[in-house]
């Protein structure tokens, strides 16, 4: 039993698609990455969040009964949920914010249970890089890989923060307009170049449907999206393809580049089912023979015989 | 020895990025197809085109030098040669059409040379419907695959030739945007189904950095664009795609899936060439041992173990 320690939201959005409305519905990177992670075996995941007492049971019990423990998730008594909604346009590429209500969020101080501060592989979701730090300084043994996931916002108000954070860092992901804000560079060939340097061993670079590229050293490798007929939410797909990343590095313990590579694949497997439904409906009840499956598809879509 | 029969401009471009600009420099649709399909073995490439008397001996020289024959070249004695010039934003994947001059390309009506009417492959380059029609009406065999490579502007102005044309075509090109616009669709996967329709047995859709999508009735293939950390100027590289798809099929000869793929793949590779120098410079260069070399890094690329 391997150990996966994720520090990540947990929360209520509310999402506007071409294709429909929801209420509030349940959200958050923690959650994502926690349920992405729970498809593989023998993984003890531990998840560490802050809620407010309007966070139903219901949803405890979901992430209960995918055995993700839940004992770092705080509730406060007097406190409300950090709730975001958001729009998307015509094509899925864009969205607005339309409401973000930080509520216990604003005063998130991680406590990582006693039992995770030796896990194996970290997921730092993304937070404020003073709230990832924070509970990363609480590991009483060094991980065998700190992943990062970040975002535009904090390179704008948290910079130096990040970079401090950065070289505690194994792998960052993050999108291709982030990668490009970070390093200063439009080609993501040179941008990886230069986070490299920053810390991470491993720059993953996110590009939606057009699927991922991951840099180390002098190596990339190329995992594509699974063209779909139809995307319907795609809230949660970055945060499904970090859960897969580190869940499947987490079962099988040996970080190759290889394994890191196939991580990526696996990434992008558990994503392509996230964005077929509204939130996390579709990855909370993915079966072992659906991802099975599509991953034949992804097989396929990049094989040649040369 | 396997005939390539390609229909495309023969220009004059002057071309803006921000690494520099040209004066007016060799360019055009027919080319690019031409000089990157020069790259294969036992192929006979016929190229159909018209220029202008201000068509320099050099450029004749040039294709003469890579076994292209030109023979289909009509040569306008009081004419001038077509010109386009354009001018490339920062990120070099939105272009402005700066000056369009015609000239001998308004009155074309391309001949196919007798040795060429038999050819197993035509690549009809980005022309009027019309005109590649005409070319393909020329033909006394059955060709063994008609490729077909067009734009949003056909689409805009004589969508109905375009279609009437496509019910001949084995093989559609089109970039993302355009398979839209054909299509009605903004999802790629129902884009390509409903061009399937239209005529076309293969759709491949090419996304520039993004890589190449080709579907075949229900199957898929994606070939990544290798991420370069450089691109000097994208012009031509959707045409020396088309050039190294169809140059690597008549080659092969058999036009089998998993053929198609690989001319995918080709395509892509001699296209990654292309961007890293103005106009033709870097394509009309390039070895053997560079283009064998890059196809190992395609190779590497999208490999992996699972």
């Amino acid at each position: 039993m391997s150990k996966l320690l994720v520090i990540g939201t947990v929360a209520f959005d509310a999402i506007e698609t071409p294709f429909g409305k929801t209420d509030k519905i349940l959200g958050g990177a923690g959650t994502y990455i926690g349920l992405s992670a729970s498809n593989f075996k023998n993984v003890d995941t531990g998840l560490v969040s802050i809620v407010g007492n309007d966070f139903p049971q219901e949803y405890f019990d979901l992430l209960h009964s995918k055995n993700i423990n839940t004992e770092g998730i705080e509730v406060v008594k007097d406190g409300k949920t950090f709730f975001w909604g958001g729009k998307y346009h015509d094509n899925m590429n864009k969205r607005d914010t339309l409401i973000t209500e930080l509520n216990v969020l604003e005063h998130f101080n991680p406590v990582v249970p006693e039992k995770y501060k030796d896990a194996e592989i970290v997921m730092l979701g993304n937070l404020h890089p003073l709230v990832q730090n924070a509970a990363l300084e609480q590991m009483n043994k060094k991980p065998k890989m700190v992943v990062l996931d970040t975002m535009n916002f904090w390179m704008d108000i948290a910079l130096d923060d990040l970079k401090t954070l950065l070289k505690k860092v194994d792998v960052i992901t993050i999108n291709d307009e982030e990668a490009q804000q970070l390093s200063g560079e439009y080609s993501l060939v040179k941008a990886a170049a230069i986070i490299h340097e920053m810390g991470p061993e491993y720059v993953i670079i996110k590009k939606g449907e057009h699927g991922a590229l991951l840099f180390h050293k002098d190596k990339m490798f190329f995992a594509p999206a699974l063209p779909l007929a139809d995307v319907f939410d795609p809230t949660g797909a970055g945060d499904t393809f970090a859960g897969g990343f580190t869940g499947y590095l987490a079962q099988e313990g040996e970080l190759s580049f290889d394994n890191i590579k196939n991580a990526v694949i696996w990434g992008s497997n558990l994503a392509s089912f996230t964005v077929e439904k509204f939130g996390v409906e579709r990855i909370a009840g993915v079966t072992y023979a659906e991802v099975d499956e599509r991953l034949s598809k992804f097989k396929e879509l990049t094989k040649f015989s040369l």
